[in-house]
């Protein structure tokens, strides 16, 4: 097995609610979408972000998680200066996001803050100045 | 904000039982590696995987949730040939994985089977010949 991630799968409570958040407020284009069952977007040269209905998720994967605390995961958004990760922090917010916290200088050196999607899924938008933060930007 | 993933961080319980599923088991080579705090691979062109310990997910990010029900993301990993779908999913229950099932066809068209992590993180192994299966392929 290579090591390769090619779809993100995100297990969502109400996909309108989520298509507000990433379509209407963040302006993304999906790439497939079955209204009411699954949303897909390009989320890098090789990768999908697909979000789909709990229900469809429980019965073909398992029934997942419904309880306190914080689904153990986050997906980054890497940006190649500083001021872009308070600017994203800022539309989010304003795209409905939840849980905004103000960017922080980070010890290994970066500057990152997190949002969270209609689901509680937790963003990090990040300003990561070290050779692995640089290898994951848009060329 | 760009519809673009970067970072996949997975808050784990022991690094060391992840390393060993994932560098032993699976082969996989660490890009960057600090013992006992995070581990991270190259997942995709402009994709990091990065297994982080969960008290250091807790401190930044706040309290993972601890309870029962599956973690309601996947992770997929896409293959060329329907015959690939299978054999990795041996591959992955010789390296340690569990809730191996067997691969099935899909509605949609696909051939896919799931096996969980250490953590019980649930991959997908999937052949999906339509043309957003195709696109996430290795060129």
């Amino acid at each position: 097995m290579d090591q390769r991630v090619s779809f993100i799968t995100l297990a969502v409570r109400d996909l309108a609610e989520s298509r507000r958040f990433y379509v209407d407020g963040l302006g993304w284009n999906p790439e497939l979408e079955e209204p009411g069952e699954v949303l897909m977007f390009r989320a890098g040269p090789q990768l999908i972000l697909s979000l789909w209905v709990r229900s469809e998720f429980a019965r073909e994967v398992g029934e997942p998680y419904d309880g306190r605390g914080i689904v153990p995961i986050t997906l980054s958004h890497n940006v190649s200066r500083p001021e872009e990760v308070d600017a994203i922090l800022v539309d989010a917010q304003r795209a409905g996001a939840s849980e905004v916290g103000a960017a922080q200088e980070r010890a290994w050196g970066g500057y990152t803050g997190y949002f969270a999607d209609p689901d509680g899924f937790r963003w990090e938008v990040a300003h990561n100045p070290g050779p692995i933060g640089l290898s994951v930007l848009p060329t």
